[in-house]
């Protein structure tokens, strides 16, 4: 058992754990990004290997017998810390707590069902086949159920879920915003399937050749203010962001010949959650509290600049000199408006990670009102079809044909991230609401459609990114807006922007 | 300290420390990789924070109390292990004392001096002030000479250096094969100098544009019968080949717009190292005796495959359709024969690494009688230049107009690496060797001549390949031989060849 001499001795151990803990989140961090960027193949056996061996290490930099002393030692002699340095013991407190709540041999009979289940979901997903999968999902919800009790009993079990994947975030939050957006999205979404506005977006699925795209890509980073001698680009299937520290960042996208906006609009989500990493503040680097503070608050970024800018008038008209001289046969016929309308084109669909700006919420309330009732008891794992099925017709009026395309959609479940999709949605929510405090400050749309991201990346950067984890998702909202997170900001923001787009009276 | 229940429990851990040391070696290789390859300028310091905490847990898998207990109890029960578990024993055994052998403050302060080093050499070599550097390279020289003592009071310093970085190498058989370079070779290349036939190669100068380059190292590697799905090609200023396992190696290569054949020897010689790894026994895999034997050996088959095969007449007839059909414009008015003589212009020159496969012999010949006189005291650091340039002079009969080009063109020394270079010779001689026993069984030059490197890649990996590190230099000879190391293959090699280009008279 270690002892300690003076705090200074203790502190000077806790900045060394958590130096080694970034590390080994480094080289872990850079397996995954080979894995999915430039590696061959057939290498998966030797990297699981290998990653195995590393993340079995870096575990143990936490968890072991020589921590929770440390820690102890720490609280104990909390008045001589400095405020990061209480946080970071928080921080590390809670997450050596809860690794030792959940008692291990079921910690590692849950990893076994895991591992099974995602790989009999893939098998389910291909066969369209949700029998298969339903015996492991129903032992998903009931694990899932226990655990929140031994993490905190005092709480309902999805609360505990909820909190886990975005602090702070509990049922009755997240009740009053998705029940605002059923009262104010399910009427619009009908309205705009109604409008007579019929948007043609052929033009974007001609033929774009790859090295033109990269060459765009390049354009969107620079306009981002992107420092590139910090932030690489990749080519992968499935596009994300990782963050080694905060001064090296990779985005990742991917190519598609006759899809001119899909890698467009990767690299400017993932540009948005790139600059949310590298604008973090110096003072966190190599500790807990580097990176982004919360997925949700991670999405608000991306999303941000996604949609709010990438699907703005403004900045339509701003790239449209730059996409008609790059692609000029493409672009021969095509005006501004209509780039305008193609990018912003909603239509009711069956896959969440297709579906466009106004109805994705409308796939992630669905997935939240299924996971609560799943983890109430409501909700049989027999049932979730059925149930599936009904609220994809009642919230936008689409027919499932098949699970497949139905509840085998997303790996979430058989991963064991249940509580997580609210996140997605409310990153929307709160950019929302971020633009709106941010438009107190800068002309916000005269800007965007001069190109000039500069200050709305300061903005953000002052507001959001250089607080990094030090602050949680709550306490950004407050300093950002002056107030506490609210839903209508984002709904109004839909209403407005999808009226006039859809051409909708009253 | 641990005690051990038997042989079987002492195996295992034995196992689960090789295991451990090959994850921490692909992760630290994989930061390396990534460091060259995709990753933005200015992320050097963040990796250099992961990599020294790697490397510190690394070298403390095999460096810490428990290592010798384990390793004596099991040479006592050495009678109960299989042949490579011997082997293995043995290996680790050997390095494990080399790191107590050192005193730690001593080997500390080499590893600042070093780093100083090279920071000085870098600043030198600019300046082209050797004066600058001197003073670190005499040290060097005496710690190089000290450091041998600890590791092997018995033998000469330099014996001991030539050894460390290939196995069994002795300045005796050094001695003899230099000796017969210098006696063969310098009258060679004053004959080729002296040929009426005058090489032009101004059209491997030519335009060439990167995309078709990358399509051509594709078809070369195809051709090589290198499997693609464990053996990626990425691009980097410097070449280089990694292996993070035998299922999972990178080659790399650097393409220049003006010239052809440049990227093309690098994807064939950067080949044949991977060919040496993906070919490796299976059962080596995590432990020390996986990958290559020794630097001298892998450089024998990147040799074999860039100058025996991809610099011979049949090869070059081989790919010839194949480079007029994917550049027809740059290849208009070019033959056959004008292909082969411009990849085989041999030339006195003043650097390394640029230098032809006929004079790349004297430069590391240069180097080592140096090493040598520096290591045994007959030559001063400060009288270094004057040898060099004089030595440069009667060999290759060029001048060297200053030290940038001369002695300070290389960063091996500032590295500390003295008793490097002959490896990379010797791995010239060593294939000329095995082509020699190869064609008792092959008819390499049909082979060669249809493209046809299948049977010839069977071969090496039957005779050299599947053994990894198990065999030392002088086993892998004698297997793939039947012989001792002999220079004179190599020296009549060149004097054949050389002679039929330059269509010398005897």
């Amino acid at each position: 058992m270690k002892e300690y001499k003076n705090t200074q001795e203790a502190v000077a151990e806790l900045k060394k754990m958590q130096e080694r803990m970034a590390a080994y989140s480094h080289a872990s961090g850079m397996l995954y990004y080979d894995s999915v960027t430039g590696a061959p193949k057939e290498t998966t056996e030797g990297r699981g290997h290998t990653m195995g061996i590393i993340s079995e290490d870096s575990y143990r930099i936490l968890v072991n017998e020589d921590t929770p002393v440390l820690l102890d030692y720490l609280i104990a002699n909390n008045d001589q810390l400095d405020e990061n340095t209480k946080l970071e013991v928080k921080e590390l407190k809670k997450d050596y707590d809860e690794t030792s709540k959940i008692p291990v041999d079921e910690y590692v009979q849950y990893s076994i069902l895991l591992n099974e289940a995602e790989n009999i979901w893939h098998k389910a997903k291909i066969k369209s086949d949700y029998a298969m999968f339903e015996p492991y999902l129903a032992k998903i919800v009931a694990t899932t159920i226990r655990f929140a009790g031994y993490l905190d009993p005092k709480k309902k079990p999805y609360d505990v879920w909820l909190n886990e994947f975005e602090e702070d975030l509990t049922m009755e939050v997240a009740d009053r915003y998705f029940e605002t957006l059923r009262a104010e999205l399910v009427p619009l979404i009908k309205k705009v399937a109604k409008s007579k506005v019929k948007i043609d977006d052929s033009f974007s699925h001609k033929n774009y050749a790859l090295n033109k795209q990269r060459k765009f890509s390049d354009y969107i980073m620079n306009v981002m203010t992107i420092d590139r001698d910090h932030c690489a680009i990749a080519e992968t299937e499935h596009p994300f962001t990782i963050n080694f520290n905060k001064n090296d960042v990779r985005i990742t996208t991917h190519y598609i010949k006759d899809n001119l906006v899909s890698s467009m609009f990767s690299v400017i989500h993932e540009g948005g959650h790139a600059l949310y990493e590298l604008n973090g503040g110096d003072e966190f680097m190599y500790t807990c509290l580097s990176g982004g503070t919360s997925m949700g608050i991670h999405e608000s970024q991306s999303r941000f600049f996604e949609n709010i800018i990438g699907r703005s008038e403004g900045f339509t008209g701003f790239l449209y000199p730059y996409l008609k001289k790059l692609f000029p046969s493409q672009f021969k016929d095509v005006t501004k408006k209509m780039l305008l309308l193609a990018i912003n084109k909603a239509e009711p669909s069956l896959i969440r990670t297709e579906a466009d700006e106004l109805t994705y919420s409308m796939h992630i309330m669905i997935r939240y009102e299924l996971e609560k009732k799943m983890i109430s008891g409501e909700l049989s794992t027999k049932d979730l079809p059925a149930e599936w099925n009904r609220l994809y017709k009642e919230y936008l009026g689409v027919d499932v044909p098949n699970d497949k395309e139905g509840c085998l959609q997303d790996s979430h479940w058989s991963g064991g991230a249940i509580g997580y999709f609210p996140s997605y949605s409310l990153g929307n929510a709160y950019s929302a609401q971020m633009l709106n405090a941010m438009k107190k400050d800068l002309n916000v749309d005269a800007l965007t459609a001069k190109g000039d991201l500069k200050p709305i990346v300061e903005w953000l950067k002052e507001h959001v990114h250089k607080y990094s984890s030090s602050k949680k998702p709550p306490e950004i909202i407050r300093i950002c807006c002056n107030e506490d997170f609210e839903p209508h900001y984002y709904t109004d923001y839909l209403k407005e922007k999808f009226s006039r787009i859809y051409e909708l009276k009253d």
